[in-house]
């Protein structure tokens, strides 16, 4: 039995969920709030905070955190690939699906934390000059995806792979808000689009946060 | 043939050469820094520093950049494990390694690229409350460290993995500078003295860089 918890405007813990689906591999998902971890997640994994995989099978308990650990392990366990076969392929699969994490982490740290503080948390004011830096650092990074998703179908090749969850996760989460100008980027739209109409996309479709009502757009498969 | 551009205080770069002789992989070994890249990495992996990894074997030609990609690559090649067999416990391992990773990026950001600045590139002045929150930084990163250094013989259990390899490459170009305050982390000063004792650690102890002298101790190995 898969346990994953997680929180919905997390983009890796959006990541996760989207793998898994991909993969269908069967998993219970609880809510975990960063902040405010469930205290399963203290007794098991001290210090780490959502994503966690708790994985009870007959080999013994498996914990896992963080985007790397969990989604290779899923990769090991089997199911739909989102690593390509050929080494050089999954090479530059890694490369890209580390850049994802490590570009979007100070549009994070920035822009998504000041409208998680603005709607959700509400304990601080919102920090005017943070959401201006992130909404910058978006736009750098939301352009070079463009170019990538004007090559081929997905982002790392004719096949989805982690980094075309990886990247729609981080966006879907600034795109909850409104925060992705998707008329700068109309390569990048189409990939989104026929990303967002997966399957696999539909619970984050539907996810709803207390306090913070999505952009209009935010579920549209036509946007 | 394998190829490895890298940077003698890039704390990636060090990660990947201890890697590659734990593994008894073998490689030519190609000076690239990370604000000069060699023209063949422009060419064959655009926009990428050091480390890149060619390997041109029966295959083709397969180009990596970035530690996930090259070491797990490497992984995949075979020699001495550096991630443990066990499920649960390469988990652990890809959870840590990518703590490091992480956590060190603000010491490599501020008090390892101001000492590059002083007495490298000497390209403008040092920065010197960058020096003072890298050194901040460092001293939370390396309490934490001994702790886990406490623990078992290596970081992540009874055996060597990545953990080590890449906590040891981050502290020795730290150390290169004399930064590394060791009388507060008894543990993992044990723990580094055993790692720096290894013979695949031999090369980045005799590592030179042109305007900046290692600290007394740096190559000691007992120090």
């Amino acid at each position: 039995m898969r346990v994953l918890y997680h929180w919905p405007l997390d983009p890796a813990s959006r990541t996760i969920r989207l793998a898994l689906t991909e993969k269908q591999l069967e998993a219970e998902f609880r809510l975990s709030p960063p902040w405010k971890p469930d205290p399963e997640i203290s007794r098991l994994a001290p210090g780490a905070a959502s994503p966690v995989l708790i994985h009870q099978g007959s080999h013994g308990r498996l914990v896992a955190s963080g985007t790397q650990a969990i989604l290779e392990y899923l990769e090991e366990e089997g199911g739909e690939r989102l690593l390509p076969g050929a080494a050089q392929d999954r090479a530059e699969v890694r490369r890209l699906w580390r850049w994802c994490e490590d570009a979007f982490a100070d549009v994070n740290a920035s822009l998504l934390t000041e409208r998680i503080t603005m709607w959700i948390r509400r304990d601080r004011e919102p920090d005017s000059a943070a959401l201006r830096t992130g909404a910058h650092a978006l736009r750098g990074r939301i352009t070079f995806l463009n170019a990538l998703a004007g090559q081929t179908a997905f982002l790392a090749g004719r096949n989805l792979s982690l980094v075309d969850l990886s990247a729609a996760a981080h966006l879907s989460c600034y795109d909850y808000f409104g925060d992705v100008q998707w008329d700068l980027v109309p390569e990048l739209r189409v990939w989104y689009a026929q990303v967002k109409s997966r399957p696999s996309f539909r619970p984050l479709l539907a996810d709803r946060v207390e306090g913070a009502r999505p952009a209009r757009h935010y579920a549209d498969l036509d946007f």
